[in-house]
């Protein structure tokens, strides 16, 4: 089975540390491609360059846009390789531009350990059939990635501005069936509406400007539940940070970002 | 003045994107460089390649330990020049293996703005002089860098293993008397005791293999307070959430950091 994200990730090796791919439109939001799907196909690249599988920590600094539809070329360079970890460094072109530049630590998980010495707890949120999809909240831009992603978020916190809080709580998985992994979660840490809507409305475009994720466990199959908080909004920046759970419960990722707040 | 930490970071520059520097073992815990402290010097010649002043991502993967006593070399590479931020990345260099490296992006923070939207609440700690000094909390190790911070932790939290959390709080500053500054705030988010220790006590040496900073406000003068939590150990990693107040209690600083507990 060839899934859609594997497809539309897809790198070629052009050389020692050079990689050839194509950002399609179909994970759009808006007019340009979710950042999680840019930072994708850059972890895509990063990966093949080491033994270890688990990208333990992934930062991405986010420096223009990027281009749907259009040719990518991303240079890669192997920091270190050691035992446990092995540490790359990576950034993703179109048209000549930096669009995103990252650092990322990869280590071997293993399976589940079932040891959590010590966790956040899941949210306890309605099964997904009884949350509201992503497509059904008001947002003002076409959302190209609903056919990619199927996001269901918490009915509780859906009306823009009316949770009161600034929080969103949701499910998330693949349109086509394909299984979370540790890619996927690194994406859909990146893929809900911002959780200041919550609190502020609809807010427009809120450009992130560096995101970390840390992916803690490999998923198991189904579902992924998370929940995202807007920890701080000063002088026009926001910190938001990410829990995702297994449909099971277990913690599999950590994600903070860094974001602005355009005001009109 | 020359404060202790400028001197001991200081950078000169010996050629385009090149910075020639010495770590001292001043600052060590044990036998190495604190790890806040040898990212302060790669901080420094970075910051010296932008007009944006302020870090307001910094993230740094740890490769190896460095060396106390030692000279450096930092290699700088700006990666964009915008009108409300800059990016940077840099690695640090001893003995010819890199020892850290790290990407930066810079924006210009102003003057406090007093419009918290959205922030953390300061812990409420007891004074400083009503808490615990770093150097009697028995951890080991040769602290040498107590002569450089003086570091007050909560007595409540003082007895390694006795909290029963992975929490630990407390105040910072200078111990020559500078002031805390946007740099002082990203080297005091890596100084403190691991949060763990109030749970499992003396663990050794818990390495830190990435850490991210943001900035949020320029500090006033005086005291730093902070606290720390572990919120997830899982395989052998663990994530440790910081925030940092200034002395009148407005957040300037939020970091999180991958570390690893190392098992004998």
């Amino acid at each position: 089975m060839q899934w859609q994200l594997d497809v539309e990730t897809a790198v070629a090796e052009a050389g020692p540390g050079e990689w050839h791919g194509h950002l399609t439109s179909s994970w759009n939001i808006g007019e340009n491609p979710n950042g999680g799907y840019v930072a994708a196909l850059l972890l895509r690249a990063m990966t093949a360059e080491v033994a270890h599988p688990d990208p333990v920590a992934m930062t991405t600094h986010y420096l223009r846009p990027g281009i749907p539809d259009a040719d990518v070329v991303v240079r890669t360079e192997v920091v270190r390789t050691g035992r446990t970890t092995s540490t790359v460094r990576g950034t993703l072109s179109q048209g000549g531009s930096d669009r995103i530049t990252g650092l990322a630590t990869f280590a071997d998980l293993g399976a589940a350990s079932g040891t959590d010495h010590l966790t956040i707890a899941a949210p306890g949120l309605p099964p997904p059939d009884e949350c509201r999809p992503r497509e059904t909240l008001e947002q003002g831009v076409e959302l190209p990635i609903v056919e990619r992603l199927e996001i269901r978020v918490d009915p509780d916190a859906a009306e823009p501005g009316e949770a009161g809080v600034a929080e969103i709580t949701g499910w998330i998985r693949f349109a086509d069936g394909r299984p979370a992994d540790v890619a996927g979660v690194a994406l859909f840490a990146d893929a809900f509406p911002p959780s200041l809507f919550g609190l502020l409305g609809r807010v427009g475009w809120v450009p992130t400007l560096e995101m970390t994720v840390h992916v803690r466990r490999r998923p198991a199959p189904g579902w992924v539940q998370a929940r995202f908080v807007t920890t701080s909004l000063e002088s026009g920046l926001l910190v938001e940070d990410g829990a995702l759970w297994d449909e099971s419960g277990h913690l599999v990722a950590q994600a903070r970002q860094l974001a602005m707040l355009l005001t009109d």
